[in-house]
């Protein structure tokens, strides 16, 4: 059978240039903002027509940072603890055959630049700085929505936040719109499973690298550089 | 911007060897049981571990029927009557600059088979028999369902159904478990447009051709052929 070409018509501008620290699904953190910026040969006003009709849209993206030569029919979800495997058709994983991306993310608004033509402004967007677009489509609710949908081991944990601490001094390098943005992606957990260990992680966002520890459910950030 | 190659995992198996005739968005007709029939290479019963936890599956497809090497900017939505353009990223028209087609379907079970492995069945599917499947993901309700979405253009006319009117001699030709689906899907009213002619249009459906005409709201099949 066989293969299609793809190529992106934009990009997303995020506060997230590494993988890490990144909401592991769209819609955690609704006051992350990404620019979806249109590549050149793409900046075509007119397909946009419309758009401000629609609260929502999907980005059809590529897990550009998660491809691999092989393919592994199983994953092992953060959400189980990073111990179990499911397979990779029962997951959102990066690593699949095609690391084609999904994420719903709200459109705020649209903005008319000059170097870069209009750019889609979008809440809640879980990807990483620079992440290639492949498409954008309308969110239809009567054919996309389905609220009571079972979704199995993937409903486990998914309200656990952590606590976090983060001393004001620390926090005070961070632009003010930006602060409560940071502190809810550090409670989403960016471990990447449910260890206790003393180890110092960094989160890197909006231009500051954040460091921080875990204990007892709690995130204590221990330092904010650049 | 780097290009991206995909190669299908799957394809599907519907009753609808032709795109005309197809639903127009996934869910509409929800006794259309398609077969994800996995290939070879994919063949790989640990790659679906954990997917009967879930309800609803996405399916990420290749408009294959769609690729064209030029792309428009805008297009004409039939739920607009096909008079009105809107741009291509505020629509869901398969002629998009990435083919790409994205579908929620619920998971009605698998099926085990000699000759093709663990085969997914699942119902609502929009698509073409023999469509390419890039890529199968759970539906996961918290982060994919938002019912109050708005969707401004694209909500207009979508409670509108033909009524249908099949003789009984006529729909005896199609197998019994199949009729219901028939009548369902014309009255989707597969016309390209909201337009008043007398013209006669064949869906070919479960390897039967169906010929009818629209008049007063009301579709007329005239014929059931094979």
């Amino acid at each position: 059978m066989n293969e299609t070409v793809f190529r992106p018509v934009a990009v997303i501008r995020t506060d997230f240039p590494q993988k890490f620290g990144v909401p592991r699904q769209s819609g955690r953190v609704p006051s992350l903002v990404g620019r979806v910026v249109f590549l050149p040969a793409f900046r075509n006003p007119d397909a946009l027509r419309g758009i401000g009709e629609f609260s929502h849209l999907w980005l059809l993206f590529d897990f550009s940072l998660s491809h691999r030569g092989e393919w592994s029919p199983t994953v092992r979800p953060p959400r189980l603890g990073g111990n179990t495997r499911v397979g990779v058709f029962a997951s959102r994983s990066p690593f699949r055959p095609n690391p084609i991306g999904l994420s719903s993310v709200r459109l705020l608004g649209t903005e008319e630049t000059a170097a870069e033509g209009t750019v889609l402004l979008v809440g809640g967007a879980d990807l990483v700085d620079g992440t290639p677009i492949f498409d954008i489509k309308p969110y239809l609710p009567f054919t996309d929505a389905h609220p009571d949908a079972a979704c199995g081991y993937a409903d486990a944990h998914r309200e656990d936040r952590l606590a976090v601490e983060c001393p004001s001094e620390l926090l005070s390098r961070i632009p003010e719109p930006k602060r409560e943005t940071l502190l809810a992606c550090l409670a989403e957990d960016p471990r990447p499973s449910y260890q206790e260990d003393a180890r110092v992680y960094t989160v890197s966002f909006a231009g500051a690298e954040v460091s921080f520890t875990v204990s007892d459910g709690t995130l204590h950030v221990t330092d904010i550089g650049s």
